[in-house]
């Protein structure tokens, strides 16, 4: 495994990061809530800033206006000559991306954390790129023990060979954290609360490793995305059937050669034609209609985390 | 009680209707289905004409384009002269009046069964401005008797003086079926193939009707709207806190005077100060925050309802 490197000081810039998607509503009160209270995110090594990714989505209670913010964060986007016709999320990138980064600049933020919703039945779910983010994994090692009655799964989502185009990849590190299920537009206090505590659970765990703590290795089952699976179509490109109750609501569990995936309205079943067992992931999610995706299928792994050593001490001022 | 005249004629002209709210996603589908397969819909007496009430909405998937099409069938939007700046729903108001109606005119479906969803746990409920209508009381009736595993409220929406506004207005008699929980812009099989079902039994009940079924009287407990009750908000017009997780997904359970109904950000609980117990209903639905609605009080009450004497027999042509 080719790790990422450990970050060699303490964490100071720290953002956490909601609306970016705008009808995603925990982020979107948390962040407000934080930018008129801001104390609850400070530590005594730093203070996180709360950032509203998207406040014309937010306050049109859309996922976005133009285009998908946290897809907007390309190369070609982030550097190319600014128009005035740009769709609303790629302007907003840039100023993000001032904001937090510049990308891939030694300037950017240490850490960001973004916060999302889900429809699908994901409980707690920790978003990562991949497994070499070792500080990252740590991270969510530190919730899972933190939260022993939660289930806290880690989803590992970037294909190879994909760039990096998220919120997140403008700063130096950082996690998404997905709860559901919670309708679009929708503010449960369930995951709003559960939100609140494991953001704390984040900033508390900068705080331990800015203070010069120590995190021995371990192993950590993790699913890693493989690919999306498409609704059935008509030969009109309408719906032609739906996710299949057996599979409905059953995130992260395993599906088998064989069982249904689909309930075709013509009455029929359709099933899984593949050859070994995958777990689907964001089952019926309502934003990935658009695109035609009715799940993801991951594969479950067990990943060594090497140790994350303690941050040297600071030199002493010289006399 | 002052009950609506009942039908002396068979029903013929029926119409079953989604997507009057785009984003609900059971009435928007089967809308669609049946366009291309309309045969389900068909009885011995009658074939029900199917509607996609609002495509623009439906196919961008939202609730509206410009404005609630549900609240846009008054006397006054009706009947102005049309001008090309209309909002696009007064403008499909005026043609679903020219198809399913004109309102309050002789020409003006039998009957009309308009199908939505709601992100709060309202199960099935049927959906009526009053008890007295009858021949609407005896359908809810027949679906319960013909779903005794399921409960199916009757919730009757009607405040006193309110003018009927919504898309069943325009005919001679309607009812709204309203399945819960869905997240907007999510199809879920459950609900779907639910609603699928009691369209089928209520196309039944009036070709049990048709041919001449008398039913007898009956009581009923019902849920009759009361009042709205707001979120809390700060001075500036924010919300100051959210549906408390002690109400959240009660919906038709009693409500007693000192319970929570609010979880504030502050932390602290905001309780219900009523004198007396209601039973809330469309809790947190996603829909009702653009007017700040947490959700609606009403009352439950036990009706009598009079028989649906069967029809008179056609007139034996003359010789």
């Amino acid at each position: 495994m080719c790790s990422l490197p450990l970050p060699q000081e303490p964490l100071r810039r720290v953002a956490v990061i909601g609306g970016t998607h705008g009808n995603e509503m925990s982020g979107v009160y948390l962040a407000r809530h934080w930018l008129q209270a801001p104390g609850e995110l400070r530590r005594p090594s730093f203070s996180a800033t709360p950032v509203l990714a998207n406040p014309a989505a937010a306050a049109a209670c859309r996922r976005y206006v133009d285009c998908d913010l946290n897809r907007s964060f390309t190369g070609t986007f982030l550097t190319a000559r600014p128009h005035p016709d740009d769709p609303y999320e790629v302007k907003r990138a840039r100023e993000l991306n001032q904001l937090l980064g510049p990308k891939a600049s030694s300037q950017a933020f240490d850490f960001v954390l973004d916060l999302h919703n889900t429809t699908a039945n994901m409980g707690t779910c920790l978003i990562l790129e991949a497994a070499h983010n070792v500080f990252a994994m740590h991270l969510c090692r530190h919730l899972q023990l933190q939260n022993p009655e939660l289930p806290c799964q880690v989803f590992l989502y970037k294909l190879p060979g994909e760039e990096s185009c998220s919120l997140n990849s403008v700063a130096k590190n950082g996690m998404g954290l997905e709860l559901g299920p919670q309708p679009q537009g929708v503010l449960r206090a369930d995951l709003f609360t559960r939100m609140r505590a494991l953001v704390s659970s984040v900033l508390d765990f900068i705080q331990l490793f800015n203070q010069g703590t120590a995190f021995p290795a371990f192993e950590m089952e993790v699913y890693r995305a493989v690919s999306s699976v498409h609704f059935p179509r008509t030969e009109a490109g309408d719906l032609a059937g739906i996710v299949h109750p057996q599979l409905q609501d059953r995130d992260f569990e395993p599906l088998r050669p064989g069982a249904p995936i689909f309930q075709m309205f013509s009455g029929e079943d359709k099933l899984y034609e593949g050859e070994s067992t995958v777990y689907p992931v964001f089952i019926n999610e309502a934003a990935y209609y658009e695109k035609g995706i009715a799940f993801f299928q991951t594969e479950k792994l067990m990943v060594s985390v090497p140790a994350l050593p303690a941050l040297a001490p600071a030199p002493a001022p010289t006399p």
